[in-house]
C-alpha cells in the first residue's frame, strides 16, 4: 500500500500556536510522503486506497527525542535518589547486564512491544555501551517499523568497570560498520561529560567532523552533576561549553541535548548559535528531583525543541504523558520560579511532541504537503463523556487520560504498524 | 461470603514509614472486618472460604478524599485557566446541567463505572447543588458497592443564577431527609467561602452542631481566591478562620479541607487544634497552576491527611495517579520552595492514599486486626520486566504506570466488587 488515504477527524499543528482540525478529513499518503489534508478528497487522489477510520482521531506521529531503551526494565522503581546517586545505585548496574545478548534481547522485546502500542513513531534512543546489544535494539526497532536514531553509548570514566571502555573510538567504529538498517540509523552518544574522558570526547568530535553523524547527550540536568562538570572541566565557561570545546555541541552535526534544566543565558545563546536541539523531559526532571527546564525561554530564544520520555527516569513510553507533564512543569515554572514565563498552551506542547521533535528528522510531525507520512489513529470511544465532541478537546482528553489503549494504528513514513 | 480469606502478595502500611509485605500471605475477613495478615493461615480460619489470587498483589483499598463527581464530564478539558476563571468558564455551566436528572443519571453512570475499575474503595465526593441529582449519585455509588460520603453542594453567591439557592439550609434539610442509604452517607458541603453567604455558612454551622454530620470544603487553594476571601471576610485572621467563625472548621464535626496550598503556620495550627483533615490534590494544584501544598509541614505538624483526585481539575479517577503526583509535587516543593522539607517517600504517599484518607472513616486503609476489610487485587503481569519481583517494587511500578487495568477485584467492608 504505497498510495493511500486515511479518513477521520484529523488534527495537526500548522505552527506552535495554530492547531488545524478537520472533521471527516482526508490525509493523503503517496510513497511515504503526505500530500496534505483535505475536507473533500481531490479528484487526483480518488484512485488511492481509502482507509476510513470513521470518527477516530488521526494525529501526526510523535517523536520521543530522548529515551534510554535499556532502562525500561527499571522504570517506575526506586525514584528516591537524585541523578548521580540514582545512576550509580540502579542504572549502571542494570545497563551492565546488557553485555549478555540474551538479556538484551528479552528486555528490548518488552520495550519495543510496548512502544508499538504508544503514539511514538520516531525516536532518538540510547542503547548501552555494548555493540551487540545495541545492534539488537536497532534490529528490533527496524523490524517493528519505527524510524529513528539509536546510539551505542560511549563512556570511559566515573562508572563501574563493567561499563567502561578502554578504546571507545575503536568500539564506536566497529559498531558503526555494522549499522546496516534502513530506517534505524546510528547516532553518536557520549553519555555525558562526567562519564567521558577528554580523549574520548575529542575522538567523538573528530568522528562527527568526518562523518556528520548526529549526536545526542545530556546537559545541565542536576545541580550536583553540574558542579561535577565544573570540577572536571574548570576551563569551560558553562556545561555546554565543555562539549563545544570538543566540537560535540552542534558545530559538527545535528545535536540533541537532553534536559537543559539549568541552562543559563550564555548556554542558551550557544545552543541557538550551534542549532542544538533541546529534548525536554519534564517527568524525568520531576522524578529525579532535578527541577524544571525554562521551556518558555527556549521557545522565545527560537531554540529547536522536542519532548522525551527519558525512560527510565520517566516512567512510561507514552508521549501522551510527556505532553501532559510538559504542560504541568511549565505551569509550576510560571508559578514558582518566574511569573514572566507563561505556561505552555496545549497546542504548544502538542507541537513539541509532533512537529518540534519531528523536525530533527527533516519534515516530520505534521500533515502538510511534503512531510513524511507519520500518523497515529486514536479510537477514543473508551473515554466516555456526554459532552459535544470538539476535536481538540477530544485530543486533550486522550492526552490527559494518558491512555495508550486508544492507539489502534500507526503509519510511519507510510508503513502501517498495527497497534490495536 | 461473610467469612473468607484472600491469598496473594499482601502489602499494607503499618505506619507512615513502615510497609509490610507478605509473599503468599493470607488476609482474613470476618463479617467485613479484617482479622490480620498471616504467613501461615491459623487453624481458627481454616474453615473460611479461601480465594487464592496466586501471585497477585493485594493492597488495602484507597480513599479518594476529594472528588467532584459531576465534573468527570469535563475532566481533561481546557486546563488553561486558574481556579476562579475556570470555575466560571467551565465548571459552573457544567454543574448547572445537573438540574436535569437524566443528564445526571447518564453522567454519573460513566463516573461510577470508571470508579469501579479504579483502586478506590471509599470516597468523599461533591455532588452539585441539586437534590435529585445528588441522590442519584448516592444511589449509583451504593449499588456499585462503594462506601463513602456524598454532599449536596451548598452555594448562594458569586455563581450563575442557575447555581444559586435562596434557602440553602431548607434545601439541605430536604436532601438529608431523603438520604436513606446504607454505605453512602451525607456530608455537609458548603462549596467554599466565595460561594456561601454568611447566613448560609452560619446555618450550616448550626446544622453541624445539631447533627454532628461531617463536612467538606475547599481551603487556601489559589492566590486570587485567597485574596477574594480576604475581601469578603475582612475580619477573619486567615482563610480557615473565615470558616471557623461559623463553626464549620472542625469544631462541630469531622471536617475535610481540600488543597491547603497556601496554609501558613496559623492556619496549620488551627487545623491541628480542630482536627481538620487535609485532602491533598497534587495533580489538581498542578493543572490549575495553583502551586504545591506543604505536605511535609502538614505531616510534621501531625495533621490528618489523605489524597484526592479532585476530578475535574484532576484528570483521572485513578488514585495511583494521585500517589505519583503527590510524590512529584513534594519533590518540586523541596527543590523549588524549601529544601528543608524532605520529599515524600513512596511508603508515605502510599500511606496517605490508604490509611491516611481511610482514617476519616475510622479504621480503614490497612490490614491490621480490627480494620474494615477494604482490599484491592492487582494483577500486574501486564507490566513486564525481567527483574526479580520484589513486592514493594512491583507496587511502585503499578503506581507509576498508573494502570487501572491491573485492578481485577475489590472488596469494600468485605463486599466483593468485580473489576477485571
Amino acid at each position: 500500500m504505497k498510495r493511500f488515504v486515511l479518513k477521520g477527524t484529523i488534527i495537526y499543528c500548522k505552527s506552535k500556536e495554530e492547531l488545524a482540525a478537520v472533521d471527516g478529513g482526508y490525509a493523503v499518503c503517496e510513497d511515504g510522503i503526505c500530500r496534505g489534508v483535505f475536507e473533500t478528497l481531490p479528484e487526483r487522489y480518488q484512485s488511492f486506497t481509502l482507509k476510513d477510520y470513521g470518527s477516530c482521531l488521526i494525529i501526526p506521529g510523535m517523536t520521543d527525542l530522548h529515551v534510554h531503551a535499556p532502562q525500561y526494565t527499571v522504570c517506575g522503581y526506586a525514584m528516591d535518589l537524585e541523578l548521580m546517586d540514582w545512576l550509580n545505585a540502579y542504572i549502571f548496574p542494570e545497563e551492565a547486564k546488557y553485555h549478555d545478548l540474551s538479556y538484551a534481547k528479552t528486555s528490548y522485546q518488552v520495550f519495543v512491544q510496548d512502544l508499538v502500542h504508544s503514539p511514538t513513531t520516531r525516536l532518538c534512543a540510547f542503547g548501552t555501551l555494548h555493540t551487540e546489544g545495541t545492534l539488537e535494539l536497532m534490529r528490533q526497532l527496524e523490524e517493528a517499523g519505527f524510524t529513528g536514531y539509536v546510539g551505542k553509548v560511549s563512556m570511559d570514566r566515573n562508572s563501574p568497570n563493567t561499563l567502561r571502555e578502554t578504546d571507545g573510538a575503536e568500539a564506536l567504529k566497529g559498531w558503526l560498520s555494522q549499522c546496516n538498517f534502513k530506517h534505524i540509523r546510528p547516532i553518536l552518544t557520549p553519555r555525558f561529560i562526567p562519564a567521558c574522558s577528554d580523549r574520548l570526547m575529542a575522538e567523538i568530535g573528530e568522528l562527527q567532523a568526518q562523518t556528520h553523524l548526529p549526536l545526542q547527550s545530556h546537559l545541565s540536568e542536576n545541580p550536583i552533576e553540574i558542579a561535577f562538570v565544573k570540577e572536571l572541566c574548570p576551563d569551560a565557561d558553562f556545561y555546554g561549553d565543555a562539549y563545544d570545546r570538543f566540537g560535540t555541541f552542534g558545530t559538527n552535526g545535528s545535536t540533541i541535548m537532553a534536559h537543559c534544566v539549568y541552562s543559563d543565558e550564555a548556554e542558551i545563546a550557544r545552543m541557538k548559535e550551534n542549532n542544538v536541539y533541546v529534548a525536554h523531559c519534564a517527568e524525568s526532571n520531576f522524578n529525579l528531583s532535578s527541577g524544571i527546564a525554562p521551556v518558555r525561554r527556549f521557545l522565545d530564544a527560537g531554540l529547536h525543541m522536542g519532548l522525551g520520555t527519558d525512560i527510565g527516569a520517566g516512567t512510561s513510553v507514552s508521549m501522551f504523558r510527556s505532553v501532559k507533564e510538559a504542560i504541568i512543569a511549565s505551569k509550576m515554572y510560571w508559578r514558582l520560579i518566574d511569573s514572566r514565563q507563561k505556561p505552555l498552551q496545549f497546542s504548544e506542547a502538542f507541537y513539541l511532541a509532533t512537529r518540534g521533535g519531528g523536525s530533527f528528522f527533516g519534515k516530520a510531525g505534521s500533515f502538510e504537503d511534503g512531510f513524511d507520512f507519520d500518523a497515529v489513529v486514536i479510537d477514543d470511544r473508551k473515554i466516555r463523556t456526554p459532552l459535544p465532541k470538539d476535536p481538540v478537546n477530544r485530543l486533550e482528553r486522550v492526552i490527559y487520560a494518558d491512555d495508550c489503549r486508544t492507539v489502534i494504528d500507526k503509519y510511519i513514513q507510510g508503513r502501517q504498524v498495527i497497534c490495536g
